[in-house]
C-alpha cells in the first residue's frame, strides 16, 4: 500500500543523495507492470532464462551430497572470503581455460585474479563504482545493454557510444573518438570501454576476432598516463549454437592488464543461484574486493559450493549441451517465423544471432516502437510484449534515438508460443506498414 | 601472485573513484591474515557463528522438498523480483509481528514495505549509498559496528559518535549534538542515525526502552524540512538468552516514517544462504530497490526459497531454541572463564550480554591492546585473537581512539577454547599490569 502513497503522512521528505536522485527505475518494470493481468500474453521481452531446461535434478542431487556430509555442511552454511570460495575458483579458471582453449598461465591469470559475485551484475556494478566519478566517460555500443547504462547513468557518468554493425562495435569509431577527446583534452576523464563480446544484448551479435585484437591495440595505445581498461562481458558466450567460438578479448591481454572478463552461472546453469565471475586486471581486483566487503562480505556460500559441484561432477557441462540444444531450436523457430510472417520489405530486417538469447528486429523508421506509441498498445492489444529499442539507445546530441527497432527474446517463452507471438507481431507491424517506406538498415547481419 | 605485485608491469595505473579511493580494506582482513599459520590459535576475534550448530538437516530436508517437486524447483532455479520473494516476505512480516509481539497493522506496514537482501549488510549498503553525499552526517554510538562505520568513511560522510553506556547509546548526547548541529546550520547534513540496538556489536548492549521511544521522539522533532531517519540494525535481536524481550525502536513508528529496521538470518539461522531483511520506511523504499536493481536484480533465489520454508515449517524456530541454549552456554563459558581468570581490579571489567555474540571487555588505560601494540602480539604468541577496541570507535578532534578495549566473541570458537581462550589472555593482561593502574570503567554494565 505505502509502495503506492509514499507521502500520505505530513512528515518531511527523505533527501536522497545525488547517486540515490539519479537512479531510475530499470524500464524493464514497466514493461513487466504493463504485462500484468494479461494472461494470454506471449512475452517476447523477458530476459529470463527457459524454465523447462533448468537444471533441476543436478542441484538436487547436489544439495543432497553436500548436505549430507555433515563437515562439508558446516562449510557450505557459515559465511567464507569476499573474493569467493577459493576451488570454486579454482574450477573456474580451469573451465576459462577450456573455453578460451589455452592453458591460464598464457593467460597471465590464477585463481587469485578472479572475484565471485552475486550474478555477474554485480561485478559490473562495483567495477564502474570503484571507477567512475560524476562526468567521466564510459564508451559503450549502440545500442548497448540498458541496464548497464541506466546503471552508468546512476554513476553519473557519460556515456558515449560508437554505432555496431554485424561485427560488433565499431573498433575505428573508438579510435577516432579516442583522438578526439585527446584533443579536447578529456581523454584522462575515460575510464572505461563497455563490450558485450558474443551474442550481444540485444543485438545477439558479436565482436569479430580482427576487432577484438583491434580493441586491445587501442587502449594500450591510448593508456598514457592511467589505464583505459575494457569490461568484457560474455555474460551470453557459452549459449553458442552454431559458428565458430570465438576467444575472448581477454585472451589478447597477456599481462593481464587491460581486460576485466565477467561471465556468469545465470544464463549457462541457473539464475537462481544468482552468481557471476570476474578475471579482474591488475590493479582493480583489490579495490574492488574492498568495495564488495562492504557490500556483502561475499556471495551466498551454498550458492557457490553448487556451483563448484557441477563444475567439478561434469554436471554443467552436460546441462549447458541439453539447454543449448533446447535454444537453438527456439532460435530457429524465432527465425523461421519471422521469415513467415514478416512483411517482404527490404526495411524490415533481423539479426540473426549465432547464440544468446535475442534477435533485434529493424522496421521501416516510420514505425514508432516506443513504449509510449501505438504500436507498443496494440501489441499488448494483440497479446505479444517486445523490448522497446529506444531502451537500448544512447540519445544523440539533441536528445533523440531511433524509435524503429525492438529486441525479441526467445529465451523465456515456450517454444510452441513462439510461432505465434512472431505471428501476432506480424500483423501490427502489417497493419501499421499500410503507406510507409524509409531507410537502410545498419546491421550487416541482418536477412 | 599478482595480488601481491599489483603493478609489476609497465603498464599506468588504473585511477580509481573518489569512493574507490576512500574504499579500505576491512581492518578483520588484516586479524585473519595475523591468524593464518597458526592452527593452534583459538580466536576470540571472528564474528563466524558456531559450527555445530548450522541448520544443516533443516537446510538438506528443505532443498529435498522444494528441488523434487519441479514445479516448484522451476521458480526456485529462475530469477525472481529485485525487492524478494513475494511468500518470503509475507512469512518475514509474520515473523516479525510474533517478534514484536503486535499485529503487522498496529506497525503501519504491509509485506510491500520489505526487501529482501544479500545479508543484512548489502541493506545497510544500499541505504547509506541512496542517502549520503560526501559531507554528509551519520550519528552513530561510541564504539560502533566497524564494518559499518568503514562503509561510511569510503561514502565521504562524517560520522558523529555519542558515548554509549549500559543502556545503549546515549540519545540526551544526540539530542544535544542535533541542537549543536542546527544552530551551526548543519541540520540539512545529518541523514540518519545509526543503531544496533538489540545486543550490539561490539558491547553486546542493548539500547533501553526508555530511549527507544525518546529517540523517535528526537528524530521526529529535528526532521524540520527534511527527514532525519534511523537505522536499526537489529542484526543478534533474535540471539536472546535472558532477560526481557524488548520492542525495536520500529515499533514506535506507528507511521511507517522514521526507522529502517534491517534484520537477517545469518545469525539465527546460517550465514551460508547470505540473506537479510529490512523494513523501509516510507519514501525510502524505490530510491533502495532502484540501487538495488543496479546491483543485482535480486538475491539468490534458491536462498530465498530455503529461508521461507524454515520460517513456513516451523524449523527455524525449533533451530533457534536450540542454536541459543548453546550460545547461552558458550557465553556463560566465557564470563566465567573471565571472571575465574583476569586479575582482579577495579579497572578491569566486562560487559554481561543478554544476548548477541559479543562480550567487551575494558583494561586499564595502561594497557594497549591496539593491533599495532605489544600485547596484541603477545597474545598471538600465546595463541589468542581478539579484535583491538581500536576499530570500534570514532577518532576525537584530535584524533585519537581509546586503545585500552578489546572485542571478544564466543560465536565461532568451540565451547572447550573459551576457558583456555580466556585464560591465554588473562596471562597477558597480567604481565601487563606489573606496575600500572588508572582511570573508571564508563560501562554501567560492567561486572
Amino acid at each position: 500500500m505505502q509502495m503506492t502513497m509514499p507521502n500520505s503522512s505530513n512528515s518531511p521528505p527523505v533527501v536522497l543523495s545525488a547517486k540515490g536522485k539519479r537512479t531510475q527505475e530499470a524500464p524493464i518494470s514497466a514493461l513487466i507492470a504493463a504485462a500484468v493481468g494479461n494472461p494470454d500474453l506471449i512475452s517476447l521481452a523477458a530476459g529470463l532464462v527457459d524454465p523447462l531446461t533448468l537444471p533441476v535434478e543436478e542441484c538436487l542431487a547436489i544439495t543432497q551430497r553436500i548436505l549430507s556430509d555433515r563437515a562439508r555442511a558446516q562449510h557450505v552454511l557459515q559465511y567464507d572470503t569476499t573474493l569467493g570460495l577459493k576451488p570454486l575458483r579454482h574450477e573456474v579458471l580451469a573451465h576459462l581455460q577450456r573455453l578460451e582453449g589455452r592453458p591460464a598461465e598464457g593467460l597471465g591469470l590464477t585463481a587469485d585474479d578472479l572475484i565471485i559475485t552475486t550474478g555477474s551484475q554485480q561485478a559490473l556494478y562495483l567495477i564502474a563504482d570503484v571507477l567512475l566519478d560524476p562526468g567521466d566517460i564510459v564508451i559503450a555500443g549502440n545500442p548497448s545493454y540498458f541496464v548497464f547504462t541506466g546503471t552508468l547513468q546512476s554513476l553519473g557518468a557519460q556515456v558515449i557510444s560508437v554505432p555496431m554493425d554485424a561485427d560488433g562495435m565499431d573498433v575505428d569509431a573508438i579510435e577516432r573518438m579516442l583522438h578526439e577527446l585527446h584533443a579536447r583534452r578529456q581523454l584522462d576523464r575515460v575510464k572505461f570501454i563497455y563490450c558485450v563480446s558474443f551474442f550481444d544484448n540485444p543485438t545477439g551479435l558479436s565482436l569479430s576476432l580482427e576487432r577484438r585484437k583491434r580493441l586491445i591495440e587501442i587502449v594500450r595505445r591510448f593508456s598514457r598516463t592511467h589505464r583505459i581498461l575494457i569490461l568484457e562481458d560474455a555474460a551470453y558466450r557459452e549459449l553458442r549454437y552454431d559458428g565458430e567460438a570465438l576467444p575472448s578479448i581477454k585472451c589478447f591481454d597477456p599481462a593481464n592488464e587491460f581486460v576485466a572478463l565477467t561471465q556468469t552461472f545465470s544464463k549457462p546453469f541457473a539464475p537462481g543461484i544468482k552468481l557471476g565471475y570476474t578475471v579482474m586486471p591488475k590493479g582493480l581486483l583489490n579495490p574492488v574486493l574492498h568495495q564488495k566487503g562492504n557490500h556483502d562480505f561475499g556471495s551466498a556460500n551454498i550458492c557457490q559450493h553448487i556451483a563448484l559441484e557441477t563444475l567439478r561432477d561434469g554436471s554443467y557441462a552436460r546441462h549447458l549441451d541439453v539447454l543449448k540444444a533446447e535454444y537453438r531450436r527456439k532460435r530457429d523457430a524465432m527465425l523461421a517465423a519471422l521469415q513467415r510472417y514478416m512483411p517482404p520489405s527490404a526495411e524490415i530486417r533481423w539479426t540473426h544471432p549465432h547464440g544468446g538469447l535475442y534477435v533485434w528486429l529493424t522496421l521501416p523508421a516510420s514505425i514508432n516502437t516506443a513504449r509510449e506509441g501505438f504500436m507498443f498498445q496494440q501489441c499488448l492489444d494483440r497479446g505479444v510484449l517486445y523490448v522497446p529499442g529506444e531502451y537500448c539507445f544512447t540519445p544523440d546530441a539533441a536528445g533523440n534515438v531511433p524509435r524503429n527497432h525492438m529486441r525479441l527474446s526467445f529465451g523465456q517463452v515456450a517454444f510452441n508460443q513462439i510461432e505465434p507471438g512472431i505471428q501476432r507481431l506480424a500483423e501490427v507491424v502489417r497493419h501499421h506498414l499500410a503507406g510507409h517506406a524509409s531507410a537502410p538498415c545498419a546491421w550487416g547481419g541482418c536477412a
